[in-house]
């Protein structure tokens, strides 16, 4: 299809599509005469990932069109790979050279501690922050939380396709895209459950 | 304590406790003398919860002051109070007539479909997101996430203090502090299985 009708296909202006193409985001589409360019159903894919990826994970467009770089690298090591992908997600924090909250909770989780993984950096935050809110992490939560998520994670870790480009794809697309969904669930969760236990009335907010 | 003492208990500038003094994030201190107030315990606190929501959880002060509003006023009904807290949580998602995806997935769980909660609109938003990532949420999915994150969030609920302005803030600093958590648990557990399931040596990331 012509530049045009893939504007129209992923409801973009022109413009933003020649944006993606300039950073890197969309690979050129192929050369049919010198003037023409074709472009097919990957790239209109690639234009849905990248706005999903803008617009509810909240990369900038050189990280979008970065993580592609890595889903379309042929490097070796795929957990390498993986790991690289994973640490462009937001938010993102200064590394240290230890993480005393952050590897308390990891350890007791049964799970490697390692420093060189980006979350775990973000977990030291995050847990300071819930200290310093009056609410510490503490055994009994953590009992409850780690096989939960656990299972979550072994459930989304098998639906990881044997592909190499399709796993990368799928493990940081699966990874950044659920994070809102979780979060969201939650939340519903919580006002179900406090709704039965109160037997209020729904919010007028 | 003087206001110079409260600035060295929390690490912050003056300047800042003074910002925060006028818009309303902290309440202002005991009169102990026509140029002197004093300030407890509770403003040590209300400054680490109003950190820890400006940096961890990304609202601005303006919205703490807010948040600290809702928590202070005396409104009859607690379950309103909680879903007008919660609402001013981000994302900020543009309200619409109807949620379709956000619904079906709220149905089949078995828990209220009402638009006016915010994270309906946050959920149905994530849910397109995911769709658009073609990775759509699916039936296997939701069965697997829905009780993992009800359980969650009971043994949340069952947290809530019996206190009407504890009952608000531990529930809304609950919500909105855990969840980076969750999040980089969740991302913490992906690679973990994936080391386990591929074998493979720590990233160099």
């Amino acid at each position: 299809m012509r530049m045009s009708e893939l504007a129209e296909r992923t409801g973009l202006p022109v413009a933003t599509i020649k944006f993606y193409l300039r950073e890197g985001v969309l690979m050129p589409g192929a050369l049919v005469s010198a003037t023409r360019a074709d472009y097919g159903e990957l790239h209109v894919r690639r234009v849905g990932i990248a706005r999903a990826l803008t617009e509810t994970v909240g990369l900038s467009v050189q990280q979008v069109a970065e993580m592609f770089r890595l889903i379309d690298s042929r490097e070796d090591d795929l957990f390498d790979t993986l790991g690289r992908a994973l640490a462009l997600l937001p938010p993102a924090v200064e590394p240290a050279a230890d993480y005393p909250r952050a590897r308390r909770v990891i350890e007791q989780l049964g799970q490697l501690y390692d420093p060189r993984y980006a979350a775990v950096a973000q977990l030291e935050r995050a847990l300071a922050a819930a200290e310093a809110a009056g609410i510490p992490m503490n055994d009994e939560r953590l009992a409850v939380y780690g096989p939960h998520i656990r299972a979550i994670a072994e459930f989304e870790v098998a639906g990881v396709p044997a592909g190499r480009e399709e796993a990368v794809e799928y493990a940081v697309l699966g990874t950044a895209i659920y994070e809102p969904v979780i979060v969201a669930l939650r939340r519903l969760a919580h006002e179900d459950v406090a709704a039965k236990a109160l037997g209020a009335t729904p919010p007028a907010g």
